[in-house]
């Protein structure tokens, strides 16, 4: 039987650390392509490229493997992987990161990361975005190494809802201390932004974004409520935007008579 | 008593038609400030400006009303709004659009003008995302605009569930043909990509995307069943991408278990 096809891309760009630790335990489990930013992608959300070009080069940055870097976002590598790279292979897995930071709760609205592996859900394609909790670039990226092969291995011998995907987020412990797996509901925490509010050499103003994460999600079946416990949160997800509680509470119903409104 | 205060935003940039549609709408309903990117921004998702300084000037694109056009996404421009320009003001509504394109289905991940919208709902503000299914800079966007009124006056007088927000796409007909308004979920459709290889004057590939909308979805209670049979879609969607069903499956729960795998 022939080995799974695993994608690999992230949004904190090809040479990223995260990236690497990614690729060895995949390459344990499959044949392995990688596609991934040539440069810093973070906060892209689902950004694609409509108005320009792509560029996309065979790089040296993984010498034994088959490995690209593309000039676009993490949902173009996604993009340009699965209709140009493997127009005519079978993707069994997409996996994106590690990504150096949380995507738990509503970051997963903003991370590249966590878009990136969407993208792939969109196209059927079984996929798990991975983030750590150790923003800097020496993060050990190994103390959740076999949580993280039990996850992709899960994924390819039981599959995936077709577009669905997994967000998986490591908290930042030692090894030893992380104490299992929970499968969670993303949390319900917003950020309360500030301005940084500056003048620039040339004496012009500018802002730069600043702010904190808070969580007044109140459940302890969150994946930061998981995270904060010590264990590595899993949370299922896709694509469907719907509030379906709004939809069926009969409020905006009442819009649908509204053919013709007088001024 | 004091009338509400609309945020108003778009994805095209504060110089396209759509929002002047919006504004003049907006302005028989409350006192508007306008926050929109100094340039075309569609297609940007939920990106967020991380790594570079923003600008924001006050414009006179709009002579008579406080407008600011901003240089970064869609979504820096309501977080500037809501922490810089109106950081002593409630803002009770926020209306993003219209744009030039349809954001029905899937397109709400892609949108700078949804993602806009939901950015506002993640700070509580009640928002709503208009897209017109006309793509072209001469559209006429008065087409709808007795519904677009009916919808926002629906939004300042009911309100709306915290985090949430509404995706309205319209069709592209004529007034008299429009049908009314229909309240739906989010059509499960996908786009077939393909990307255009050509060689730029230098000789080097490159690609650009191309592709085409397919709608899979056979329900007729979706988005896109209701623009296919001429009516405005109002699809009330939110910030909470869990996937239920695959939370509750039991399927994932297996991998708890998993504190110490084997290699």
């Amino acid at each position: 039987m022939s080995k799974p096809l695993i994608l690999i891309t992230n949004d904190d760009g090809i040479t990223a650390p995260g990236i690497k630790a990614l690729v060895e335990i995949a390459q344990e489990l499959g044949d392995v392509v990688i596609v991934a930013p040539d440069s810093p992608q973070s906060g892209m959300g689902h950004a694609i490229t409509l108005d320009s070009p792509l560029r996309l080069h065979k790089t040296q940055a993984f010498p034994t493997l088959e490995a690209y870097e593309c000039s676009g976002t993490p949902v173009d590598c996604v993009k340009l992987a699965k209709n140009v790279i493997c127009k005519d292979r079978q993707i069994d897995l997409c996996v994106s990161g590690i990504n150096h930071g949380s995507n738990a709760a509503i970051n997963i609205l903003y991370s590249g990361t966590l878009s990136a592996a969407m993208e792939a859900s969109l196209e059927s394609i079984p996929s798990i975005g991975f983030s750590f909790l150790d923003y800097r670039y020496e993060a050990d990226f190994s103390v959740a190494r076999k949580q993280i092969k039990a996850i992709m291995q899960h994924v390819l011998t039981k599959g995936m809802e077709a577009g669905s995907l997994l967000n998986v987020n490591i908290p930042h412990l030692p090894a030893d201390e992380i104490k299992g797996i929970k499968i969670c509901r993303q949390a319900d925490a917003r950020w309360v932004e500030d301005y940084a509010e500056a003048k620039d050499p040339r004496g012009r103003k500018y802002y730069w974004l600043t702010g904190r994460f808070i969580n007044d999600d109140p459940g302890t079946d969150t994946d930061v409520a998981a995270l904060e416990a010590g264990y590595i949160s899993v949370v299922p997800s896709h694509h469907d935007l719907t509030n379906y509680k709004a939809l069926h509470n009969g409020t905006l119903q009442q819009l649908e008579g509204k053919t013709v409104v007088g001024d």
